[in-house]
Protein backbone atom coordinates (compact mmCIF):
# COMPACT_ATOMS: atom_id res chain seq x y z
CA UNK A 1 0.00 0.00 0.00
CA UNK A 2 2.38 2.30 0.94
CA UNK A 3 5.14 1.16 -2.52
CA UNK A 4 8.18 1.11 -0.28
CA UNK A 5 11.33 -0.91 -1.85
CA UNK A 6 13.29 -1.37 1.61
CA UNK A 7 12.01 -1.00 5.24
CA UNK A 8 14.06 1.08 7.35
CA UNK A 9 17.52 -0.35 8.49
CA UNK A 10 17.78 -1.44 11.78
CA UNK A 11 20.80 1.67 12.04
CA UNK A 12 18.20 4.08 12.54
CA UNK A 13 16.88 2.35 15.34
CA UNK A 14 20.37 3.12 17.05
CA UNK A 15 20.23 6.37 15.89
CA UNK A 16 16.79 6.85 18.05
CA UNK A 17 18.15 5.51 21.03
CA UNK A 18 21.46 7.09 20.76
CA UNK A 19 19.66 11.20 20.12
CA UNK A 20 15.88 10.75 20.44
CA UNK A 21 15.64 14.54 20.92
CA UNK A 22 17.14 15.62 17.39
CA UNK A 23 14.57 12.98 15.58
CA UNK A 24 11.76 14.70 17.73
CA UNK A 25 12.64 18.39 16.97
CA UNK A 26 13.33 17.13 13.06
CA UNK A 27 10.36 15.47 13.13
CA UNK A 28 8.43 19.37 14.08
CA UNK A 29 10.33 20.76 10.85
CA UNK A 30 9.19 17.66 8.71
CA UNK A 31 5.54 18.83 9.32
CA UNK A 32 5.92 22.36 8.80
CA UNK A 33 7.98 21.57 5.55
CA UNK A 34 5.33 19.25 4.44
CA UNK A 35 2.86 22.10 4.84
CA UNK A 36 5.16 24.10 2.85
CA UNK A 37 4.99 21.70 -0.16
CA UNK A 38 1.67 20.57 -0.35
CA UNK A 39 1.04 24.88 -0.31
CA UNK A 40 3.59 25.43 -3.37
CA UNK A 41 1.72 22.89 -4.88
CA UNK A 42 -1.64 24.98 -4.60
CA UNK A 43 0.21 27.78 -6.05
CA UNK A 44 1.90 25.95 -8.94
CA UNK A 45 -1.20 24.21 -10.22
CA UNK A 46 -3.69 26.27 -8.98
CA UNK A 47 -6.40 25.20 -11.86
CA UNK A 48 -6.58 22.27 -10.73
CA UNK A 49 -9.36 22.71 -8.25
CA UNK A 50 -9.48 18.35 -7.48
CA UNK A 51 -5.55 19.46 -6.49
CA UNK A 52 -6.59 22.48 -4.59
CA UNK A 53 -8.79 20.54 -2.01
CA UNK A 54 -7.06 18.05 -1.22
CA UNK A 55 -3.49 19.92 -0.45
CA UNK A 56 -5.67 22.59 1.49
CA UNK A 57 -6.89 19.27 3.54
CA UNK A 58 -3.01 18.67 3.76
CA UNK A 59 -1.69 21.59 4.46
CA UNK A 60 -4.22 21.98 7.28
CA UNK A 61 -3.26 18.55 8.98
CA UNK A 62 0.70 19.25 8.84
CA UNK A 63 0.12 22.24 10.60
CA UNK A 64 -1.71 20.32 12.93
CA UNK A 65 0.82 17.47 13.87
CA UNK A 66 3.54 20.55 13.51
CA UNK A 67 2.03 22.03 17.01
CA UNK A 68 1.39 18.50 18.35
CA UNK A 69 4.80 17.80 18.10
CA UNK A 70 5.64 21.23 19.17
CA UNK A 71 3.67 20.46 22.07
CA UNK A 72 5.15 17.25 22.59
CA UNK A 73 8.41 18.91 22.71
CA UNK A 74 7.60 21.31 25.30
CA UNK A 75 5.62 18.43 27.68
CA UNK A 76 9.66 16.87 27.63
CA UNK A 77 11.41 20.10 27.93
CA UNK A 78 13.06 20.00 24.43
CA UNK A 79 13.66 23.21 23.27
CA UNK A 80 12.85 23.38 19.21
CA UNK A 81 15.69 24.61 17.65
CA UNK A 82 16.84 24.94 14.21
CA UNK A 83 18.24 22.06 12.90
CA UNK A 84 20.19 21.20 9.68
CA UNK A 85 18.02 18.94 7.65
CA UNK A 86 18.77 15.59 6.53
CA UNK A 87 19.56 15.44 2.79
CA UNK A 88 16.55 13.21 2.12
CA UNK A 89 14.36 15.39 0.89
CA UNK A 90 16.81 17.24 -1.26
CA UNK A 91 18.22 14.07 -2.94
CA UNK A 92 14.83 12.73 -4.02
CA UNK A 93 13.36 16.39 -4.96
CA UNK A 94 16.42 16.13 -7.26
CA UNK A 95 14.75 13.24 -8.72
CA UNK A 96 11.79 15.36 -10.18
CA UNK A 97 11.62 15.93 -13.89
CA UNK A 98 12.00 19.42 -15.31
CA UNK A 99 9.53 19.75 -18.12
CA UNK A 100 5.17 19.11 -17.59
CA UNK A 101 3.31 16.88 -17.30
CA UNK A 102 6.37 14.53 -15.88
CA UNK A 103 7.08 17.54 -13.39
CA UNK A 104 4.06 17.48 -11.58
CA UNK A 105 3.39 13.61 -11.71
CA UNK A 106 7.00 13.96 -10.06
CA UNK A 107 6.33 16.30 -7.38
CA UNK A 108 3.34 14.38 -6.20
CA UNK A 109 5.12 11.13 -6.36
CA UNK A 110 7.96 12.43 -4.39
CA UNK A 111 5.94 14.12 -2.03
CA UNK A 112 4.02 10.63 -1.45
CA UNK A 113 6.68 9.06 -1.31
CA UNK A 114 7.70 11.15 1.58
CA UNK A 115 4.61 10.42 3.32
CA UNK A 116 4.78 6.58 2.80
CA UNK A 117 8.25 6.49 4.45
CA UNK A 118 7.55 8.73 7.16
CA UNK A 119 4.44 6.65 7.70
CA UNK A 120 6.79 3.75 7.78
CA UNK A 121 9.30 5.43 10.20
CA UNK A 122 6.56 6.75 12.54
CA UNK A 123 5.49 2.39 12.67
CA UNK A 124 8.56 1.68 13.17
CA UNK A 125 9.39 4.11 15.96
CA UNK A 126 6.12 3.66 17.80
CA UNK A 127 6.75 -0.57 18.21
CA UNK A 128 10.53 0.68 19.06
CA UNK A 129 10.62 2.96 21.86
CA UNK A 130 9.76 2.00 25.19
CA UNK A 131 7.46 5.29 26.19
CA UNK A 132 3.82 4.94 26.23
CA UNK A 133 3.35 8.12 25.29
CA UNK A 134 5.52 8.44 22.41
CA UNK A 135 4.08 4.95 21.38
CA UNK A 136 0.64 6.29 21.18
CA UNK A 137 1.40 9.52 19.47
CA UNK A 138 2.85 7.82 16.64
CA UNK A 139 0.83 5.40 16.25
CA UNK A 140 -2.22 7.95 16.14
CA UNK A 141 -0.10 10.36 13.35
CA UNK A 142 0.33 6.76 11.05
CA UNK A 143 -3.00 6.60 9.46
CA UNK A 144 -2.78 10.18 8.12
CA UNK A 145 0.15 9.86 6.62
CA UNK A 146 -0.63 6.79 4.48
CA UNK A 147 -3.53 8.34 3.62
CA UNK A 148 -1.55 11.38 2.40
CA UNK A 149 0.60 9.08 0.25
CA UNK A 150 -2.56 7.98 -1.19
CA UNK A 151 -3.76 11.16 -1.99
CA UNK A 152 -0.86 12.00 -3.68
CA UNK A 153 -0.58 8.71 -5.88
CA UNK A 154 -4.17 9.19 -6.73
CA UNK A 155 -3.49 13.06 -8.23
CA UNK A 156 -0.75 12.05 -10.16
CA UNK A 157 -3.26 10.05 -12.56
CA UNK A 158 -5.13 13.36 -12.85
CA UNK A 159 -1.55 14.37 -15.42
CA UNK A 160 -1.17 11.25 -16.62
CA UNK A 161 -2.52 7.14 -17.51
CA UNK A 162 -2.67 5.43 -14.43
CA UNK A 163 0.42 3.00 -15.85
CA UNK A 164 2.72 5.66 -16.68
CA UNK A 165 2.29 6.96 -13.40
CA UNK A 166 2.71 3.52 -11.14
CA UNK A 167 5.79 2.93 -13.63
CA UNK A 168 7.26 5.76 -12.46
CA UNK A 169 6.54 5.22 -8.70
CA UNK A 170 8.12 2.25 -8.82
CA UNK A 171 11.46 3.99 -10.23
CA UNK A 172 11.32 6.33 -7.70
CA UNK A 173 10.70 3.79 -5.24
CA UNK A 174 13.46 2.25 -5.67
CA UNK A 175 15.57 5.70 -5.70
CA UNK A 176 14.34 6.63 -2.20
CA UNK A 177 14.98 2.92 -1.04
CA UNK A 178 18.87 3.51 -2.08
CA UNK A 179 18.60 6.58 -0.60
CA UNK A 180 17.45 5.47 2.87
CA UNK A 181 19.58 2.07 2.79
CA UNK A 182 22.64 4.44 2.32
CA UNK A 183 21.55 6.48 5.20
CA UNK A 184 23.45 9.58 7.02
CA UNK A 185 25.39 10.02 10.26
CA UNK A 186 22.83 12.86 11.25
CA UNK A 187 20.49 11.31 13.59
CA UNK A 188 16.83 12.82 11.53
CA UNK A 189 13.39 11.43 10.87
CA UNK A 190 14.37 10.14 7.32
CA UNK A 191 18.55 9.90 8.15
CA UNK B 1 -8.78 50.22 14.44
CA UNK B 2 -7.73 49.51 10.92
CA UNK B 3 -4.91 51.88 10.79
CA UNK B 4 -5.73 53.13 7.46
CA UNK B 5 -4.85 56.48 6.43
CA UNK B 6 -7.64 56.81 2.92
CA UNK B 7 -10.82 55.05 2.57
CA UNK B 8 -11.10 53.26 -0.77
CA UNK B 9 -11.68 55.93 -3.73
CA UNK B 10 -14.62 55.95 -5.75
CA UNK B 11 -12.89 55.10 -8.86
CA UNK B 12 -12.41 51.71 -7.95
CA UNK B 13 -16.25 51.16 -7.36
CA UNK B 14 -16.28 51.63 -11.59
CA UNK B 15 -13.92 48.85 -11.70
CA UNK B 16 -16.23 46.74 -9.88
CA UNK B 17 -18.94 47.78 -12.20
CA UNK B 18 -16.91 47.28 -15.58
CA UNK B 19 -15.13 43.81 -14.25
CA UNK B 20 -16.53 42.44 -11.30
CA UNK B 21 -15.39 38.77 -12.65
CA UNK B 22 -11.65 40.09 -12.69
CA UNK B 23 -12.05 41.18 -8.95
CA UNK B 24 -13.34 37.64 -7.51
CA UNK B 25 -11.06 35.84 -9.46
CA UNK B 26 -8.37 38.16 -8.28
CA UNK B 27 -9.72 38.01 -4.76
CA UNK B 28 -9.13 33.77 -4.99
CA UNK B 29 -5.48 34.50 -5.45
CA UNK B 30 -5.16 36.79 -2.65
CA UNK B 31 -6.77 34.80 -0.16
CA UNK B 32 -3.88 32.17 -1.62
CA UNK B 33 -0.93 34.70 -1.28
CA UNK B 34 -2.30 35.38 1.93
CA UNK B 35 -2.23 31.51 3.09
CA UNK B 36 1.86 31.81 1.45
CA UNK B 37 2.72 35.18 3.40
CA UNK B 38 1.56 32.88 6.94
CA UNK B 39 3.49 29.78 5.95
CA UNK B 40 6.40 31.53 5.15
CA UNK B 41 6.64 33.32 8.10
CA UNK B 42 6.57 30.16 10.47
CA UNK B 43 9.60 29.31 8.19
CA UNK B 44 11.31 32.10 8.62
CA UNK B 45 10.66 32.31 12.86
CA UNK B 46 9.77 29.21 13.39
CA UNK B 47 11.49 29.51 17.16
CA UNK B 48 8.69 31.90 18.29
CA UNK B 49 6.07 29.52 18.86
CA UNK B 50 3.04 32.35 19.17
CA UNK B 51 3.87 33.04 16.23
CA UNK B 52 3.78 30.05 14.55
CA UNK B 53 0.91 29.38 16.51
CA UNK B 54 -1.40 32.34 14.90
CA UNK B 55 0.48 31.74 11.89
CA UNK B 56 -1.04 28.71 11.32
CA UNK B 57 -4.63 29.64 12.54
CA UNK B 58 -4.43 32.40 9.85
CA UNK B 59 -3.05 29.89 6.98
CA UNK B 60 -6.05 27.45 7.90
CA UNK B 61 -8.40 30.66 7.60
CA UNK B 62 -7.33 31.65 4.62
CA UNK B 63 -7.39 28.54 2.47
CA UNK B 64 -10.90 28.02 3.83
CA UNK B 65 -11.99 31.38 2.04
CA UNK B 66 -9.63 30.40 -0.97
CA UNK B 67 -12.34 27.55 -1.43
CA UNK B 68 -15.34 29.41 -0.49
CA UNK B 69 -13.99 32.15 -3.66
CA UNK B 70 -13.88 29.38 -5.58
CA UNK B 71 -17.38 27.66 -4.80
CA UNK B 72 -18.67 31.40 -5.65
CA UNK B 73 -16.99 31.43 -8.57
CA UNK B 74 -18.72 27.90 -9.59
CA UNK B 75 -21.71 28.75 -8.48
CA UNK B 76 -21.57 32.18 -11.01
CA UNK B 77 -20.02 29.96 -13.98
CA UNK B 78 -17.19 32.19 -13.53
CA UNK B 79 -13.60 30.19 -14.79
CA UNK B 80 -11.37 30.46 -12.07
CA UNK B 81 -7.87 31.24 -14.11
CA UNK B 82 -4.36 32.87 -13.76
CA UNK B 83 -4.42 36.69 -13.68
CA UNK B 84 -1.26 38.89 -13.36
CA UNK B 85 -1.70 40.66 -10.03
CA UNK B 86 -2.29 44.17 -9.02
CA UNK B 87 1.37 45.82 -8.09
CA UNK B 88 -0.48 46.51 -4.69
CA UNK B 89 1.79 43.52 -2.89
CA UNK B 90 4.77 44.27 -4.64
CA UNK B 91 4.77 47.75 -3.68
CA UNK B 92 3.90 47.45 -0.27
CA UNK B 93 6.48 44.18 0.39
CA UNK B 94 9.19 46.63 -1.08
CA UNK B 95 8.95 48.62 1.62
CA UNK B 96 10.13 45.72 4.01
CA UNK B 97 13.89 47.05 5.27
CA UNK B 98 16.18 43.87 5.04
CA UNK B 99 17.87 44.11 7.98
CA UNK B 100 16.36 41.81 11.45
CA UNK B 101 14.67 43.03 13.70
CA UNK B 102 13.00 46.02 11.32
CA UNK B 103 12.50 42.87 8.74
CA UNK B 104 9.83 41.14 10.79
CA UNK B 105 8.41 44.26 12.01
CA UNK B 106 8.03 45.63 8.44
CA UNK B 107 6.81 41.85 7.11
CA UNK B 108 4.02 41.32 9.80
CA UNK B 109 3.00 45.22 9.53
CA UNK B 110 2.69 44.94 5.92
CA UNK B 111 0.90 41.52 6.11
CA UNK B 112 -1.31 43.54 8.40
CA UNK B 113 -2.40 46.01 6.19
CA UNK B 114 -3.20 43.66 3.19
CA UNK B 115 -5.28 42.33 5.73
CA UNK B 116 -6.70 45.71 6.27
CA UNK B 117 -7.01 47.28 2.95
CA UNK B 118 -9.21 43.88 1.85
CA UNK B 119 -11.20 44.44 5.19
CA UNK B 120 -12.36 47.41 3.85
CA UNK B 121 -12.30 46.51 0.41
CA UNK B 122 -14.98 43.91 1.35
CA UNK B 123 -16.88 46.51 3.44
CA UNK B 124 -17.16 48.92 0.53
CA UNK B 125 -18.04 45.99 -1.84
CA UNK B 126 -21.01 44.55 0.39
CA UNK B 127 -22.67 48.07 0.58
CA UNK B 128 -21.83 48.47 -3.24
CA UNK B 129 -23.02 45.57 -4.95
CA UNK B 130 -26.68 45.04 -5.72
CA UNK B 131 -26.26 41.84 -4.91
CA UNK B 132 -27.67 39.80 -1.80
CA UNK B 133 -25.37 36.64 -1.95
CA UNK B 134 -22.00 38.38 -2.78
CA UNK B 135 -23.05 41.31 0.17
CA UNK B 136 -23.67 38.85 2.42
CA UNK B 137 -20.40 36.96 1.54
CA UNK B 138 -18.02 40.01 1.67
CA UNK B 139 -19.71 41.08 4.87
CA UNK B 140 -18.77 37.29 6.55
CA UNK B 141 -15.45 37.78 5.33
CA UNK B 142 -15.17 40.98 6.89
CA UNK B 143 -14.97 40.37 10.22
CA UNK B 144 -11.29 37.40 10.09
CA UNK B 145 -9.41 40.37 7.64
CA UNK B 146 -10.23 42.46 10.78
CA UNK B 147 -8.89 39.83 13.62
CA UNK B 148 -6.04 39.15 11.41
CA UNK B 149 -4.94 42.62 11.01
CA UNK B 150 -5.19 42.65 14.73
CA UNK B 151 -3.30 39.11 15.10
CA UNK B 152 -0.21 40.93 12.66
CA UNK B 153 -0.22 44.13 15.07
CA UNK B 154 0.32 42.28 18.05
CA UNK B 155 2.48 40.09 16.81
CA UNK B 156 5.01 42.72 15.55
CA UNK B 157 5.15 43.57 19.41
CA UNK B 158 7.13 40.58 20.37
CA UNK B 159 9.94 41.85 18.26
CA UNK B 160 9.45 45.82 18.86
CA UNK B 161 8.69 48.13 21.70
CA UNK B 162 4.92 49.02 20.69
CA UNK B 163 5.86 52.55 20.59
CA UNK B 164 8.17 51.70 17.86
CA UNK B 165 5.83 49.70 16.27
CA UNK B 166 2.91 51.86 16.30
CA UNK B 167 5.64 54.42 14.68
CA UNK B 168 6.19 52.37 11.79
CA UNK B 169 3.08 51.35 11.54
CA UNK B 170 1.71 55.22 10.93
CA UNK B 171 4.26 55.44 8.32
CA UNK B 172 3.67 52.21 5.96
CA UNK B 173 -0.18 52.92 6.31
CA UNK B 174 0.49 56.46 5.30
CA UNK B 175 2.67 54.53 2.36
CA UNK B 176 -0.24 52.14 1.73
CA UNK B 177 -2.33 55.13 1.22
CA UNK B 178 -0.33 56.61 -1.41
CA UNK B 179 -0.27 53.37 -3.29
CA UNK B 180 -4.24 52.82 -2.73
CA UNK B 181 -4.72 56.53 -3.67
CA UNK B 182 -3.11 56.51 -7.34
CA UNK B 183 -4.55 53.07 -8.36
CA UNK B 184 -4.19 51.29 -11.04
CA UNK B 185 -5.69 50.17 -14.18
CA UNK B 186 -6.55 46.36 -14.57
CA UNK B 187 -9.33 45.74 -12.33
CA UNK B 188 -8.40 44.12 -9.46
CA UNK B 189 -9.14 43.66 -5.47
CA UNK B 190 -6.25 46.14 -4.42
CA UNK B 191 -6.19 48.30 -7.60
Amino acid sequence: MLHLKCETPRRWLAQVDSDLPSILIDHAHCEKKAAGTALNLIFAYVENIDLCRAMSEIVNEELEHFHMVLDLLARRGIRFRRLTPSSYGRELNDLVRKLEPQRVVDRLLVAGLIEARSCERFHVLAQHVKDAELAEFYGSLFESEARHHTTYTRLAKDFAPESVVMTRLDELASLEAEIITRGEARPRMHS
